[in-house]
């Protein structure tokens, strides 16, 4: 069946059944503190390129127990440095990497400063990555999503959300951007990283998540059997036994139970035949959203969801936010 | 089997043994001098769009039978009027369209006037065309390899072709862009496109084709069985006696008869594991080639070729040419 | 799940809930006087085949625009000619052609005349085809759904109905053949175009319709990821915002909403497991069927629906209609 | 790769290396020998169809240990008694069955009359069939290939080619046909089967053989990975060590063996795109064939082979055998 | 979708809704009469293998119609002949056999004596079978789940159950195992048989079945497309008017009916995302099932179900019945 | 094509083209050296479980960097403390683990001691595993194959291979196991960990490799797009201009340079259609293996291989090496 999932109307008013962890908040506040500990350290490094309109910076910041987060750093060439830029921080899809620099055009073409952030140990699926995760993990099916997964202090995700909130902060340490205009964005996993950042940051000016990942993971496990949610089937196909445990672990990141959290407007897109994220768990943590929010339900499309009519739409958005 | 072609140090000196028709140079004389009793009747209306550091107009021309073409012409908005821009005339891989104007910043953005030309009747597969192909067909597979392939005259891309030729004709009449600088480039269609630009267009400043699609279809018919060259073999299969009248339409479009009335430099690519566009018939072209010429081998690569790393490449190889 | 639509009980009762267009009579009667306005010019030539029990003519008559439509007239070899004949009417399922005419001898060996249409444009899938579509598109997928999508004045289907009907008018001029005792009939997209045909023409003896395929768009294309349906689903998903266009085109080739205007008898077969064609798309015009009507349901097959056993039952129920 | 096989001129001249069994001969002399203990009792029933043109009858005779197998004579309507028939005997491809009766309307119609005999067991794939096969096996893979493939006395097809034999022995004793005009014929197993009994029959008339099965068994197991040939691997690749068994019973049955003994004319097609019965093993047999021959090779079709062209080409060749 | 029966709530309480035969019990007393007229004649030999830590005896004994089927007897090699061991007989997965003998461990490891039966004609899929089934069939398709399904007399698994009831009445023969402390398990078909088993004999010890097939045969073959549930829908898909006759006959063998004969203690294992014996067919055996039972649900797995889990669930229940 | 390497004839002679590293048996010699240096602490602990026949021990030991592994120890139940016991150390197949204590039955049974070692990291697969992997990596594709392959000191298999050579060290140290009297053993995985313990190891009795995995890794990621191979296809794919460095890390370790250390009796086999593990890079290592050697072809296997066969030949080499 081509739309498989929940007809439109039960899915507008669905809402994920399971509660969230008690310690839900305590988890990311100690999460984080640790975090800072490490000092940010930012470093931002010119790079040649044959592009003329637009500046490229190699940028590297302290992440997760501090370890070195790589980013692009793309700003329009002839910006006024008096004029701070707004910002756009985007996340990248699983597997991929922060690619080269050439392949991140649109933002700045458009007037933001633009900081893509590599997503640790990923990078070799579809572009390419250059920053490692140097944590290793229990046994674990191949991918990244079951690393650590017996415990919510081990799991690959706790470092990944962690690393996303820095890039946020370390964008607010860059001389020409505005620090009071920063959204964050990105596509499947990266959207799951957006939502995710927009209930840990306090005040970020918005966030657009597109066709997003990491969503009511009791959900989306049962109900959709292609990677990198069956990464976490597979696992519980062998390890029976640890259902509550993984399950356990995984509603620390669950977008499901986080978006209550987010304040931020928000512009969310989910596509009605995407069987890698679902649209009823996209409506999970939409529907719990607690800022000012909209969706874009594409009903034709599979995960590459609104493409290039999304980027027009998130353009508008963001422009209509920070008033480009 | 992952490297299913032939050997590299085949693949070297491989020569597409079948020979060309005889009429070769005439059927394209007549075609395209046919085609310019059309006014090209070029004409371009600004687009307005979120970006700021590129200008974008739409374009139309005349291509083959005078049907109006559609193109994007993208250039960077800080041109200066007096310094006439480099050219980088770009067509489609098959099915896509011309798409979004948002979605061609490369080239603008490294200084480049970037016409991507729509291609008639595509456009609804990847990324959305505009410009239709008003001419039917007799007997054909879902597809456009088929339209027409009873004769030369009709055959779909008689069209395509001379639409492409029209296309550099069209950017060498615009203000501001040197019509002396001017290369062609493409991926799978694009790239076939490309060739055959480079054989028809005598006057071009470089060529660069990237996993080229339309080459030896003798051997790329037999050889391959995912569309689109399948779709010859799907039509040979029902119209089984049809054979000789099939590729001898093809061969006025093949690639590797055109490629040895090229004279223009060429950087051309190929895969492997490319089981679209399979590495022999890339060769096919490539050895035939007659002008100065380099070829870029991904030996762990299918379709997708060299992907970004290639966009790099192919930036080098512009700019040694055109002096920017 | 090998039974995925609706269940049976619910596939009975099934009504398609949206609306038809508000002038969906008056375009098709203009439609058809249109195409009347070209004489319809039959020409039969007789056939030299191996066959000695049938005789077979080769069929020609001007369809829409005038556009000369091919098919072969198969009738009994020792037919009397003061006693016409019933006329099978056939059209071809998608993507066959005519064919080759020693593979239609079951109606004229049953004592029917057999007169098998061509579809305009296709032939090369199945069974060969030779008539041609003169008329091009703007961009469309591969195939033939979404050819002239945006406007039913330019869609495909209106030129292959009005092909279908005229095959019917062109029947009743030939001597030998009862023009009073005409039925149609195919299967999938012949069985969609014979439902169309015994709504728009007003007296036909019965129509046989097999697993009919153009029926219930909106909800066949949300439903089915399988070609053709699924033309129009990739089309939508690349042409986002022209859903409403699209089904607005299309809604006037539905026979949803043009079954309500058929008053002849007929019989129409359904498959639970049809992936293509789906049950309840069928039961959509099926229950909107204006006429006397029974329907056959096959529960264990796919798209093949009841194969030699439907080819019986509709023999047994054409020889009860027309008293051969 | 399409064209996965040979290269045809490698194709042309391929000699199947392994040798026959030193008893293949007396093999069969035995098997026949025994089978002739049962009288053939022909009976033959008239059915009553919708059928005007052809008369149809229900035929039952002994087959292999007298077992009762079942065919349909079809027959000219208006065939004279006095002049005997020439009579085509056709078997069945794989898992089909002679199916119903309407199903076989070519020759009659052509003015032969036609045999067409059911496969014991088989007839639940893609046609029905009426004839048990009352023997069972010891352990075998899902299908009829392995069954008894530990002994050839007890194999499947030592009892389908034995009840082929006798099929044609059959056909010799109904009034009205032809005793000295019988060809066989038949596509895949039907073909295999045909070429088998041209070998066993030593005063056919003639054999058409399209893309046939059971041939070449060393080279085709070991080649394809598609049923029904991978049957026999999959029963070596759990029965480990029983190849030398299996091989040297499937030898008794091999037509590259078998063809050496036939001396009738042969027409026999192939395709090269064939990944059912591939050319190789086709020509295996076709080049150990000992009598006239032409071979007819379709470069671009799988193993529907040359479908609706080949039913004309073996009309041609029959009618030129048996002067009809 | 993953989990893609009715959700568990639904699997708690569901039904099977079709009535059993009137005659079931009169079918099944005829059967084992008939079947108990050929004398067991129990055969042991003991076999020779590099195993130490247990014995091995090959086993024949006369199944239905007095056919001899095969059977591995493994036992612990220090057994103490005066303590009579509990028994644990065991039926294979469809398409396997009886294997090789160390591959049969883990019960006599674990104290218990183990009879492996054979199926008859199987054992050529996935571990070799070395018993006959020497019955015939009409017309089928390849497998074994519709040979002789025309008729509840002719069926393969009235022989498969009958012989399997044998092999309890065979172990009850045997010195040193403890004819009161039998008990049956298998997975897949072995699991089905099992259930079986617990309802034709009434004095069982228990029952364990894992995954079992052979449940609720006129929703599973509605419902899965895979085999072999999918070798009915492809038989009934050709014999399209056999739908009463084939589930006639399939009723004799459901364990949703049969259950309810079952007297004995059963453990029942299934797997949400079972698509070859889907949780619903498994939940209408167990909900019929009339004795003790508890059922062991695996929300992530698929057909492999609890694997090894289950083997020491299956341990457990067993020592704790057997008191070993 | 089902067997789609080279010809037996040609394996027979392959030998892998490519050289080996100048420094090969410096890292290896400067790796063992680095995690000797942590004490192997070698720690059994009895594991109560239903079996009888055999004891099984949970053993953890000091691996790679002194990281802990943990394997099984199964040994006769009834062993003689003073008769020290033969050994088999067994590594596991990709992306399992250790697994349940009672699926190891086999050596134990047979009279051998059995320790069977966990593979770091994995056991998600299809078996549990239990041992952790603590160490990241830059970089890399879903799976184990990548994880730090940009340096022989920081790849994956640098870690394995130690943790496997010290499993060998682990078992000399234990009371009742006769440390002259070792083998390894595996398939797959396993089957290349064995082999490579074979060239590190200087004193084993002797390694049965079956179908093993990691060898000949320039020819293997070429030919086959399966994983574990494929997964450097893919990284390589993205990281395209990584070729050099990555195989020159893979060099490290491949059996097709290590095995030419290797001294004692092997057994190897290889299955013609094994599209995991190609006959043709398992030949690569086999005809470079140094010691006695024997080799066996299964012609009609893929990556299953020998299965129980298998096992039975295994158990007959090690019995007659080990004299039990």
């Amino acid at each position: 069946m081509a739309q498989f999932d929940l007809p439109l109307d039960q899915l507008e008013s669905y809402r994920y059944p399971d509660a969230e962890p008690a310690d839900l908040d305590a988890f990311w506040s100690r999460t984080l503190a640790e975090a800072r500990k490490h000092p940010l350290d930012v470093r931002l490094e010119p790079v040649v390129t044959p592009l003329r309109t637009v500046a490229v910076r190699d940028v590297e910041f302290a992440g997760f127990a501090g370890d070195r987060i790589r980013a692009w750093l793309v700003t329009p060439a002839d910006a006024d440095p008096d004029r701070p830029l707004p910002v756009v921080v985007e996340f990248i899809g699983y597997g991929g990497g922060r690619g080269l620099a050439h392949q991140h055009l649109l933002w700045a073409s458009a007037g933001f400063a633009h900081l893509v952030v590599d997503t640790r140990g990923q990078g070799a699926g579809w572009s390419v990555g250059a920053t490692p995760d140097p944590h290793g993990s229990t046994s674990s099916t191949p991918g990244f999503m079951t690393r650590g997964v017996d415990s919510p202090d081990d799991h690959y995700y706790r470092r990944v959300y962690t690393d996303a909130v820095r890039a946020v902060e370390a964008a607010r340490t860059v001389a020409g951007l505005d620090p009071d205009r920063i959204v964050v964005t990105g596509g499947s996993q990266g959207g799951g990283i957006s939502l995710a950042v927009s209930a840990l940051v306090p005040d970020l000016a918005g966030v657009a998540a597109r066709v997003p990942f990491l969503c009511a993971f009791r959900r989306s496990v049962a109900l959709i059997d292609r990677d990198p949610y069956a990464e976490v089937r597979r696992y519980l196909a062998v390890h029976r036994n640890k259902r509550d445990v993984v399950f356990g672990t995984l509603d620390y990141f669950d977008n499901a139970h986080l978006a209550s959290r987010s304040r931020c407007p928000a512009w969310i897109s989910t596509a009605l035949m995407d069987d890698v994220c679902p649209p009823s768990t996209v409506y999970a943590a939409y529907n719990a959203y607690a800022g000012p929010k909209r969706i874009q339900v594409w009903p034709f499309n599979g995960h590459e969801g609104g493409g290039a009519d999304d980027d027009l739409l998130v353009l508008d958005f963001f422009r209509e936010l920070l008033g480009t």
